[in-house]
């Protein structure tokens, strides 16, 4: 498959999740850039909006038809609760649809509603599509047309919990998460909480047991036990622009040494999972504009606690990294074409 | 008393604690600056090292000795491990003795021992000392010559949950503290991790379990329960000048209104401790070079936690203007003289 | 007129420049904040949007009338266009205005309109206003009852260039300033040029040659030479939150040592003017939330050329700040009432 | 040549540039990095270094002599100074250096002398090195074995004035450039100015007027107009990572849309430097982590001043980036392999 090329598009364009994909697609050998669209600068260039996307070609913004009608794998970067029309339009055609969405992660259309206030239109579109996050289920991706991407947080914390707890080292009663991230996460809209002056030199939490990422993460967490896993979830806005860092707390009555060579021997196949040495400290800017996930572990003894923190870069490995390494996978493309990049260290 | 004026002098004025008490103290009414000192920088200006403290006097900075000999009263911001035979000079001289370091912290030499490596010289002189955060024990404060100014951490989580600790509203088995530090903390040594293109923009937690304010909080956290307190505490290095943020985790069997209301009564006569409104955030901005502590509560009711924010400048509130508070406590001041001072919000 | 008390009011009190004069007065020995208005928050109180401005008194946000009806010195910080009418309103009734705005700002009205696409409505009472910038007319500001506040840019370009001008030591014929202002210069109000990931870990040039300060750097540095004088003049968008550097360039056939003289001379008596040693260089973070500026003086003899660098907090010297200034002046009061405060240096 | 492979090898590797460099060389198709030393880490791993350079492979530090056994391409980022002996080593094996220190780039020694302070040891290698900046003497790269790569501020500039100079349309009687360089460009040294709490929210000049990139800028100025031209020149330091913006002031008889005409055409056929829409602003957000310079023409017409913005990463286009390009050309790879990277917007 090394020299096939597809034709991608990208619904939403615009937005931060939107123009990351472009940015990293364009260096993508496999790939074409088909289309792309915008409903709010539907007729202007790309690089309109984004002056530093300049390249040779020039990419007028369409709306979504065009890009379902001029792609093979469509990503789509929009709000929530758009993504199942797409999804049924895009059905039936031999499309494959990678949503960076809301919609097709929660499998319960209960708790979907309780968090998101929607109801499934498709159910059936729902049968079809599958929660994908390569290191828990890359077998499966490789046959999938609507590739649900996983949220920026949940993948910081499910990498990071995944071995302790299918391989019950943990407690899984009092799961403690203090997740940091980045203000790309909040998109590309204007809010007083995102002006420069009110967020330089500021931090705080927010929506502190009430984010909606927080089914999401007890989903695959309770996939990981084969039982119910309740955790408590704080967000917190970081002065930076892009960068997940979760600090996760978990009781054990195991040894860090055990720990440290259940999660060496999780991950010693991951290219894009890098467990750090025993004493250092994952940090974000090690996986800034990368796929990464840096992930570090700490025992403080003298409460029985796993300390893991887990960090990302939420653009990437959570959002649009992570869903080219999604499509590599279900094209049988180079798993990691594309992505083959280190951070820059400052 | 409000027309008095004492002679203050700064030992260890060009570190960061005793440049931000220079500030501080150039607009206290009731102070004159009479002397400051530093080893490294000893005969020269002390605007010769920061310009933004220049203005009509000069003041070149002495030696340790100096400063006892012309002042009251005494700040010491020292690494630790100096104060304790700065304090056998000063004893019995009638001169008061505000320590920023951490000699004087721990009642336990035992604990000292562990975290610091050091023994107690002059046991006697730690009879005499008292730790003094005003919100806890203000009353004792008027009396005593050695003045223990407790770390940045412990104010931030002390102030946090005294309330509900002393009150007996949440359980003390398993408090979880996540604090963020900007980059004052770490002082004005050189490091690569305070080197500024390997700091901004990056975020990563450091001394997981390990850290020396540790058994401080716990002796403060053991005092308001009665009982012997243990904590995880894992503290983070935010891309931030100033401000320390600590998210503590406690469950509790109570409702966020009773935990609410004991929170309001508490702190209500209290100026520096400002409770947020139900649903808002405590932010490191609305404190930053102020001496107030912002103060939020939140409950994730799925999980029976609450989670408590806590915002100070680590400089003032944590560092240099506790000092002052316990100073004008000390010789009747006004409690907020010299700290009457609102937050810039951006 | 040292324990004298006035009433003193703030028109756009939510604005960036009248939350900087609530925070500058809050601790103002001879003003008492006695009432605040903001068009767009009507009725709440300050600190909802302001947490950090939270204090003993709730401040309820009211409209202009009532602040002109309550105060004896009248704050207005408005978008440009909308003093003169206040001033009507105050006119005859004892009172003193204070505009931050640019209304009273230039001398012609024909360059006014020209550069605000406005007319005079009220010529008679730009007869009255005085465009007052202490350390150049203080003398006349004691009996003016429009104040016109400099602009922040034209403020540090105007301390930065008067001795040189006015003692003749420089040609007008070329000057080029080039200016950088944090994020606060661009005010309250949202835009994708200040949306903190648009902003952070960028710079760029905006308005080049076109930016509404010119005509009033120009009118003041023609007042100095006695003659028209033109300058290019580029401003700069820093991704801080507060400080103008500008760097002045102007040809020469002075030496250094006779240029540096003349400031120090100029300068000496002028407790917010500080001409930096020789060799050192004016820095944003040591004018910082006060009322400072800043001077260095460099000089680069192959090609004649003096390097003048003013820098300033944009907030204080360049708004509020100096607006305190012309006030204290106005009432007699202790020039550096509510101003004495000293640089945060990190 | 597409699928040739050589090998290159970087000296002084844990530098900033030498790391940049592994960064970029990491993803050329057409380079194994062969082997990469350091003085102060011989023996230790890249990555222990640089976390955010761990991959699948281990680079282990080794010493100079090393890295020129092992590659065909060595690439010096060194102090100034250093690179003479290093080429006298090189010489006469069939090496190609790429020198990102200064030692080549003056072609006098009297300058070199003058600025540096050291004399040409081996005034013959000189006479084989060239000054290789593509956009401008592409043609001759290719056969050159000692390539001079151009400092960072002397390419912003060099690119910035390029066509306006040789093609008459500007005096260059009275050039001014103020340029803003992110910290990076200081290197990874530590110093009190890099510290970040003095650097975060701090903005100056430096070395006004003495900088040592001036005798560079003005050699290739003085070569495009084809006589000697002088520049003022004075950078400051940008609390950034990494980017430079020189802001550029020429007096001109020209109108800007001949100006722009000349440049359009100029830079029609070169990849990396993107001539901005007529209004639009370079910014430093643009271009960082990639190779492309982009300008931008604004005229002052009260003035007849051309003001000139030039945007790019000082570690990129104007170091490693650059120093790649330079090796593509003079290896026949396509010239943008390794650097068709898009920068991230945010």
């Amino acid at each position: 498959m090394e020299n096939k090329i597809i034709k991608a598009g990208i619904i939403g364009a615009t937005g931060y999740a939107g123009a990351e994909l472009f940015r990293l697609l364009y260096s993508h050998k496999n790939v074409e850039i088909a289309a792309v669209s915008s409903t709010s600068f539907e007729g202007k260039a790309l690089n309109e909006v984004y002056p530093a996307l300049t390249n040779e070609k020039e990419y007028i913004l369409t709306d979504m038809d065009g890009v379902i009608e001029k792609s093979e794998v469509i990503f789509a970067a929009l709000p929530h609760g758009l993504s199942e029309e797409l999804a049924a339009k895009c059905d039936g055609k031999g499309k494959v649809l990678i949503d960076l969405g809301a919609d097709f992660r929660l499998t319960s259309e209960e708790k979907y509603t309780k968090w998101y206030g929607l109801e499934y239109k498709h159910p059936a579109l729902h049968e079809k599509a599958l929660y994908c996050l390569p290191e828990i289920n890359r077998e499966k991706i490789a046959s999938v047309d609507i590739i649900a991407n996983p949220g920026c947080y949940p993948t910081s914390i499910a990498l990071g919990l995944m071995p302790a707890i299918k391989n019950g080292l943990v407690s899984t009663d009092s799961i403690i998460i203090d997740s940091k991230s980045g203000v790309t996460g909040a998109g590309r809209g204007l809010s007083q909480t995102t002006h420069y002056p009110d967020n330089n030199e500021a931090f705080s939490a927010y929506k502190a047991g009430l984010h909606r990422h927080t089914p999401e993460i007890e989903q695959t967490l309770s996939m990981f036990a084969g039982k119910d896993v309740k955790v408590t979830f704080v967000p917190h806005l970081l002065p930076v622009n892009r960068g997940i860092l979760s600090t996760i707390y978990v009781k054990t009555d195991k040894t860090l040494d055990e720990i440290y060579d259940v999660y060496s021997k999780a991950y010693e196949n991951e290219k894009f999972v890098r467990l750090q040495p025993k004493g250092s400290f994952a940090n974000i800017k090690n996986v800034r504009c990368s796929n990464y996930c840096d992930i570090s572990l700490h025992y403080d003894s003298h409460t029985s606690t796993l300390i893991i923190t887990s960090a990302i870069d939420n653009m990437v490995k959570g959002a649009a990294g992570q869903a080219i390494q999604n499509m590599n996978i279900r094209f049988g493309f180079a798993e990691d074409e594309g992505l083959n990049i280190l951070a820059p260290s400052f």
